[in-house]
């Protein structure tokens, strides 16, 4: 048996290439991967955004579904067949976050799918303490979504927010709708601010409340939505400066925002604005395996909109045409890759 | 009887002159001021950053202890004689702020010092709201660092800070100094980072560990300190770009960096450590009543050095005196003014 895989190759390409499954060591598992998510990050691999930190060729992708096909020695509680998920964390277990309990901030941390190889494969080898149980009648299509929907719970698990609070989420990408959607299932009343007309219309489809920042009187927007209290959460995922200022001003007295996107450069931000109103800024990164379990959770019991959600799905062999589509964000959110060895086999 | 006071007249001017105390209306109490503390916000008025906000001639000055003189209409709890301090903040009790239970961060507050009259003066009416009562025996120019204690015991309850964290303060002004002494008295190991040798070596004098940050080795010497992992808390007081960044570099994983300086223009942050370590950033500005209750407690308890603090005092008339004292930075900490009638009456 051979397997498939896409490799970022360095110089914006990737490879489409067949390899020997890595047989599982001691403590791993290898997993039939049903289906793999593209998201932002493994785009700013393939724009060599991150060439300092990955090593081409090397596999991608870290939002997964599939089944256990092969347990290694010592692995218990895992059975071939099992339906999983992984959490693409490797901590060190040993630096000063793991040992504080903030093993997502390992100071070491191997990112399966950066850092390693990742999911974009028909089998994918990985440590059995990095896998997640997925029902058994979950739709594994749906469940390649678990990994952006624990990202949310945790941003807004980070952003304790109580029901009834008003919450601005600033970015209306995948990410962004799915932090509404998550927060707004926390009770809260969740206004999205988004300028791409596309996104606003899927958002508007699932009921959110939304705005175009576009025009200028944002301030006012959520002056007035608020009755000109500030919303009490804000949840940055636009990663511009626009959006950090809008999110910082939306807020009210002890208002918390949370930063979900990724600034490559500093930003400026006025700080006398959070003395003023003793704001809180709150950094997340990542998620834990609570994150995980919320999330799957939430798709397993429907509350997560997985096929508004998921705009297209290709085959293994047209992941080009997959990171093309998302890259053209023509009317995309998410973008699958179906890594079945057959593309037509089984999808549950 | 006709009463002393100083003014800020704009311009860069104090004007020293002599009003007919004003009688305490229903809800109001007059108090026989006995000392005046100076801070940085009564030099920023000084020197005209304030004028959009004060109204020359204005009496400055919201650091104060004393006695009561008179008891208006309806105000019940207080005697003329008792020792008070002003917590010198009127909200306005309706605005959302004020609704959501953050009355110090009330959208229409007013200051005592800065909106309204403040405590450079023999005689100030004062609503009887606003009175904290100190014990008797007390000194009373201890008590005027109450108002600053209570800066900095806010600042600390914000940080959350736990027994046996390490905490480190940027900047050892007064407030830096304070914050230090209440972080160490809540259990944790503190580092004080100052440039300047004088303020270090007070600071070294009450025991505290103090590094100068203008060697440059200063990551690396927070590195050492915390065995690799980074401080918990960080204390911004220092008001300057470098103390952000130093302060933000210092923190461990999940560690919270407390604002407490003013910074008048926008300061370029790094998001990307924010979200790396997941950090958190809370803006704190001024105190509740439980700070100044804390404050108080301190004091009498002789957990804050208020003889070292206090490096001078000189009697109303020389309030410029005061004011260029403190601006000279000479070996200078807090500079009081003797408000009392009388400069050689009794202190207590
Ligand atoms: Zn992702
Ligand atoms: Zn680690
Ligand atoms: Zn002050
Ligand atoms: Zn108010």
């Amino acid at each position: 048996m051979t397997a498939r895989r896409v490799a970022y190759a360095g110089e914006r390409r990737l490879r489409i290439d067949t390899a020997e499954p890595t047989p599982p060591s001691p403590g791993e598992v290898r997993v039939d991967v049903a289906y793999t998510g593209i998201c932002g990050t493994d785009l700013h691999i393939l724009h060599g955004e991150m060439d300092s930190r990955v090593d081409p060729p090397c596999v991608i992708g870290h939002e997964m579904s599939g089944r256990i096909a092969q347990v290694g020695a010592g692995v218990r509680d895992w059975r071939p067949g099992d339906h999983v998920t992984v959490m693409p964390l490797v901590p060190c277990r040993a630096c000063p976050a793991c040992r504080a309990g903030h093993a997502h901030l390992c100071h070491r941390l191997v990112f399966l799918g950066i850092d390693a190889a990742g999911s974009l494969q028909n089998s994918w080898t990985v440590p059995a303490s990095a896998l997640v149980r997925l029902p058994a009648d979950l739709a594994l299509e749906h469940a390649a979504l678990v990994e952006p929907t624990a990202v949310a719970a945790h941003d807004v698990r980070r952003a304790e927010l109580r029901p009834g609070e008003q919450a601005v989420v600033v970015g209306g990408g995948p990410i962004g709708l799915l932090i509404a959607i998550v927060a707004r299932r926390s009770g809260a009343d969740v206004l999205l601010v988004e300028p791409d007309p596309y996104r606003r219309s899927v958002a508007e489809g699932l009921g959110l409340t939304c705005t175009d920042p576009g025009g200028g009187g944002l301030a006012e927007f959520v002056e007035r939505w608020t009755g000109g209290a500030g919303a009490a959460a804000a949840f940055e995922v636009s990663g511009t400066a626009a959006g950090v200022t809008a999110a910082v001003d939306a807020l009210a007295a002890r208002g918390r925002m949370v930063q979900v996107a990724i600034h490559p450069v500093a930003r400026e931000i006025s700080l006398h604005r959070f003395f003023w109103r003793e704001l809180t800024l709150l950094g997340a990164r990542l998620y834990d395996r609570a994150d995980f379990e919320t999330a799957v959770g939430l798709i397993a019991e429907g509350e997560i909109p997985a096929r508004t959600l998921i705009s297209r799905i290709e085959p293994l062999d047209r992941a080009a045409q997959a990171f093309a589509a998302l890259e053209s964000r023509a009317d995309v959110m998410k973008v699958l890759v179906d890594c079945r060895t057959n593309g037509k086999a089984d999808s549950r």
